[in-house]
């Protein structure tokens, strides 16, 4: 088992210099605490709650500015498309192509993502049970793609909560492909505010911890430096300035199970 | 508040002749029952479990046969799209557009399905809470279309199980628009066979006549000739020859009620 | 099957008068619309979510009034108890005994209440499935008492909710005794309101005409003068005048499905 | 924050010689890691899924084997009680009195425990939300006795699972009082094996482990010689040979996250 691998950045692209500025604070955070860092964010939020939710720069800006990123401070970027026509150009600047929760299940896009022989990290939907990957996985490899990341972020439990079965974690690392737990969607209430989700930041630590416990792979988190004023995903996105004490503790845990 | 009308076909297109087949035993099983009848098969299954499952004969062929029936039988149609590209075309063929459960937050989608001013039915995803389809209306609405239809189909409860709260169905109709259950997809099993879906076909009657009796506007059912064939949702499909019992029984109910 | 028979009085046993003078009410109701009926009211709520919500008058002090509204109408009555020592007392006076859901897993007090031969009614458990009843039944028929009776109310859904799977009943049916859907407990949301539970009176009619529309032997109903001033379960009680509408169209359906 | 504690011990006394023996082996192995030791076992399984299965003991055998082990091993004991009237001779012998969860909203109960001031052991209910155990520590509160410890088993999600949300912990513990995961019963499958509990062993490591992570008070594990032969909760019991390597990674993670 290899040490574990930390996913994060802003929920949305901002802009250029926000971006790049939480890419750069992440790598100095990482490199203290000597954890290797793959830098995320989304060109486009393309399922908000609301009409009239902020999406993000849309994909030709935002994949500018990840390769900006790729240049300036030499880590690998991810990030999610949401049609098949976004894969192609998205290839051309991902290390990792994020497939959406909501979107596991569309066996074209799906494909169409394995193609491009990209690392694929599929999100596991939240009306799925972790065994139930195992088809996602085999759409992936009929294209000849082995590198495969799987992601848990919580499972629908009644209405407006999502719950983070723990067992979902060893489940889908017996499929044989590594496994990350996305801290910051876990916590998500969705639709919980009306017209936008709503989160509770104060389980991300729990939820992490408890995660990185079972023995997984990567950890992924939504990071802000100052979350209250973010654009998306605010409420259920780390602060900057508690991430170091909270890496410090996932790595000495992940240490312990490894 | 106007009948009960019955939105049903064969999951999937298998070819013209069965899907024509189908739609003229179903008209004269309506006829029968003086119900209204809109004909609905899908084109692409493109979400199935595997990527090994039949998916139906694509968007061209299967419009043209959607097409045929509209001429031959005289009888509105629904399908169900899953991108954006897919929207103009089916738009010239189809009376109601469909946009499938998974999809349903997509907001570009649903916002491209409104723009065509046909009608729009949207299933409420696995993973939603009634109330929140309004967010999903309002994206709609936001193209200037008021011609909706609400859809329920089951919400996720635990792994491999759906169960239809019978609540969202007046909750989803406040929203003040018609509202439809879909009784055979409710009683799917998503992924409990391991590489398909599994399904409940003796519960279709009883869920039916429950969300009937709670005062609805349209009741959906997949519907094949011998349903152990089906290339596609067997396990969950009414058998044509048990329809008109059932839906003498539906009717009846939706007297007392309306 | 024989046509539906409905349970229904007060949650708790406020007093004598207004215990008699429901009974009453409710008898005269149910001879307008040719129902049978069961009265039911507790003597004690002995698990109430605060420990000083109104609990009643006590065994001894409420089976007198169940007994008195026996004497003066000549209805049967139905209570529930909580230990065994309630058993032997209660049965003197009761026709039938309910076995609370929380209490439903008690192997020792659903034995010594299936050794009166009394009929018993037992609630099926908020935590258990509809074919997991079969065991509890199993308990009963060990003492060689076969009549029995189940209810629906309600299955956990999330936290402070709960939701009426309508498949339990046919579930419940098959394993070969009578079921009732209990439609005033299936609409709390258990502990919502913090020191007691909420409830949503306005789906009590949905959720029972869908009920009796799967076809079930029973339906249970909370219902008071003014349920706004109850003692105990308010927010889910049926409003005594609405009751003779709601009645009609229950048996209305039940008449079809039968 | 305290070090862990561990609650251990046989799901059921099966008789003296046994009970002794894994008493011993357990304080042997909890001194080898520097754990403190609370001994669990239970007298009488009231509440089987099935009315054949075994349930032990009874109470004044079981109380007289859980006092030797306390007077041979000088180790505090713990096990539940079932009704009012085995609280007081409970309480002679226990040092920790305990509620199942079941019966976690049976007021009278839960007040007669209360009062032996003992420290009382809730387990909180399946079917329950983790703040609604405040209302149950209300009612223990309420007769003086302030010596109270919640414990979480996990949550009904569907039929026939639970589920552990790690939220409940830290959710609990704000209510002011030592919280414990029972690790065992968390991975139960109710019922799922028809006449009896399914569990999954192999889990209760990889939610233990996580428990801890988040920072808790106690870990509840039951424990076994030889599982596969255990009268009762065999499926979900942890293999005595196997506990010493899961201790020390419980308590390395405890020591970091406190």
């Amino acid at each position: 088992d290899r040490p574990l691998v930390l996913i994060a950045g802003p929920c949305v692209i901002e802009n250029e210099a926000a971006t790049l500025r939480c890419a750069e604070r992440l790598m100095t955070i990482c490199n203290g605490v000597s954890l290797s860092l793959v830098f995320k964010a989304s060109y486009d939020k393309a399922n908000r709650t609301s009409v009239t939710s902020f999406r993000g720069p849309g994909m030709q800006e935002g994949l500018r500015i990840l390769q900006k990123v790729k240049d300036s401070l030499g880590i690998p970027v991810i990030s999610d498309i949401h049609s098949i026509e976004q894969v192609k150009p998205a290839a051309e600047v991902l290390d990792i192509i994020q497939v959406p929760a909501f979107l596991c299940r569309q066996t074209d896009l799906v494909v169409e993502v394995g193609r491009t022989n990209r690392v694929v990290n599929v999100k596991k939907g939240q009306f799925m049970a972790p065994w139930d990957m195992e088809n996602v996985v085999g759409k992936i490899l009929s294209t000849g793609n082995e590198r495969i990341i799987l992601t848990e972020r919580g499972v629908s439990f009644g209405y407006n909560n999502l719950v983070s079965d723990m067992r979902s974690l060893p489940i889908m690392r017996r499929i044989g492909f590594p496994v990350v737990f996305d801290a910051t969607h876990s916590v998500q209430l969705p639709g919980g505010q009306g017209g936008s989700s709503g989160g509770q930041r104060e389980f991300v630590e729990y939820l992490s911890r408890a995660a990185v416990a079972t023995g997984i792979d990567g950890i992924f988190m939504e990071v802000h430096e100052d979350p209250d004023k973010a654009l998306c995903d605010g409420p259920n996105s780390v602060r900057l300035d508690d991430l170091p004490a909270l890496l410090k503790k996932l790595k000495a845990i992940d240490a312990i199970v490894k």
